[in-house]
């Protein structure tokens, strides 16, 4: 089984970066499998990119390494870090970018990538993605065990949780991602069909909140800002084209789209807007 | 050899959709060589994924499963399919994304995608591309036959033929394509070089369209909507640069295009724009 | 070792060409390993192109086979052509697209690739990459010499170097590159620090420049237009968030930033602008 190696970057493609990081994973590892998660991760929003990486790490085999590099702090004191999970081995700056995926699968052993003789013999100041991370992976992959990349790491970086507060009357969260359809998806979830008219709330983010039990749907209303979005729905086809409705996306979040449309465009939305489910 | 697949997709780069989906296909076909056709369709828009595939399914092996996910009805009725033919095997939504390709390579056995061991044990209703889709491809590639996935269909969704008609004055189409060039990409054609005053004309679109020989190119005048473009050329470079010129596109079709420049902006021209072939 | 084949165009990934020549590859020589370099180069733009095949090639294996074709002179008598370096076999158009990789690493071996057998039965007018490189970049990587492909080629084109002068005073260059992030590369360097206070400058471009040893560095000041950017620093972090900063960037050349900015905005800078490096 040749190795999986999945990539995030902010990198974009317009320039070669991505592709140089991939001729030195390929020339430390040249049987690995190499995926692209995106490399459009907005500039330096390391929030963006821990949201994303969230959102895929489990539909990829366990054995997988993630190369995680969105990293405004390149060159200054933060750590370059290695972590092995159950479900899969990442590696990026610790910036809090693997925060999010961490939560769901707890780390079983951090390093701080210290080990030289695994990094590039020059090591730029202003990139690591090729310098570090990339032929820290390759040999990640390749089998070289976590421990030898350097010493063990605690207290990692993490991010605030997104905005999540539940009460008598509402659940209220924000926009957390807009994506290429313009679709608006809320910190609000994992949501999940109980059976036509119930909802199972299960919050992926803030485990502190308890909630008790099932919600029922069709005695919800959604709402952005101010502006109200109607019940949830099972499909965009439930409304005719060009409305908008609520319903539960891909990731199992709280999603506000517009059937064949774009609800970002439409509702003038954006991420960090507020959103509300209001019991009936 | 290693199964290779290659993906057709309007989910953009931006977002982790495609290498989700990747990452479900290679969980169940490890082996998988995955090329990308473009995931920057148009959102949504059907029809530009049917002329793409059109022109890019014949470089690929004949074995290759064509993965197409351009699904506006996602979570209504319209039916996953996987289709047989003798140049590839392809796996969409049935909403006419496959009619053009279709029309080329016949299709030799038809399935609806209803058996659910191989979908993913959970399938949402917003991206059946992750869920259904990814999953079929692989245990394709695998080996699977197609008469495991479902029962057999008939009568497929097929999409209008672009406008393509032609008199003893003229042939008239319409604007197919625009490439990142600004290249205009017509309904008219195949056409190709009988020698080098004489060109050939047999329509990809319309099959029941019957037209009698060779056309004299010199004495051929193109024009779009109502501005002039001339001749038909062998090259970009037989005009100066800046200038626009008419010539036959890497698929056969007619294009407009300006020498080192981009005919789109130059003549505000767009998808559906009428383009004429006049015979002098 | 499955060969490694990276390509660089200018096709954009809105269409499927690059699609498309990945099919002609797979299908000569199925076992090839692809990665795209940037397909987003500026339509056209073979300067642009050189600059980044020249950032790229050395973090690839030496036998990686390198597919270049940004070529708007396709279908006139510019020549397709294949070079073999001691690190890395080149593939393009012969119009000084790899001009400045070939100062680095010379050819040892030039054909022009006249032999039709390697070229697809049909050779359309507008799309090489397709019907002359892809065929022949596979073939090479299954094996073929370079010799088989067409004779001897001598005095091939080049590019004029970048802009790049040396006084007593001061360097001057021009940017070259501007990044995703804003980052406006210029042509002077490579610069490495040789200690906390000096850097080394051993012209890229501009052979035929000699320097008399080290720069101070805390005796210079970078200049760009007229816009003063102050000294060199070793990271973006050196400054504060949305500062200007000089700095070398990851492929030795000096560049200008801003520290979690952008720095081609704020600056007003496009490519061409005179960049200045004034000793004290």
């Amino acid at each position: 089984m040749p190795p999986i190696i999945a990539l995030l970057t902010d990198f974009g493609l317009a320039d070669a970066y991505v592709g140089i990081m991939k001729g030195v994973v390929l020339s430390i590892c040249p049987t690995a499998r190499l995926v692209d998660l995106t490399h459009d991760v907005q500039p330096q929003s390391v929030r963006q990119a821990a949201y994303v990486l969230l959102t895929a790490y489990r539909y990829f085999p366990p054995e997988t390494v993630f190369l995680v590099v969105v990293d405004p702090g390149v060159g200054t004191a933060r750590a370059p870090i290695a972590v092995e999970t159950a479900h899969g081995r990442f590696v990026a700056p610790d910036n809090g970018v693997l925060s999010y995926v961490l939560q769901e699968t707890p780390p079983r052993q951090v390093v701080t990538l210290l080990e030289r003789k695994f990094h590039l013999p020059e090591v730029s100041q202003t990139f690591h993605g090729r310098d570090i991370f990339s032929p820290v992976v390759a040999h990640l992959a390749r089998g070289t065990p976590l421990t030898a990349f350097g010493p063990p790491r605690e207290n990692l970086v993490t991010l605030p949780p997104p905005r999540l507060s539940v009460s008598a009357a509402e659940i209220v969260g924000e926009v957390l991602h807009i994506d290429r359809f313009g679709n608006l998806i809320s910190s609000i979830g994992r949501l999940s069909w109980e059976d036509d008219e119930r909802l199972q709330f299960s919050p992926r983010f803030g485990a502190q909140i308890s909630f008790p039990g099932a919600l029922v749907a069709a005695a919800c209303r959604v709402q952005i800002g101010n502006q109200p979005v109607g019940p949830i729905r099972r499909t965009y086809g439930a409304v005719p084209a060009g409305e908008v409705t609520a319903l539960i996306g891909s990731a199992g979040q709280l999603e506000i789209g517009v059937n064949q449309g774009n609800a970002a465009q439409a509702m003038q939305a954006t991420i960090g807007d507020p959103v509300m489910l209001r019991f009936a």
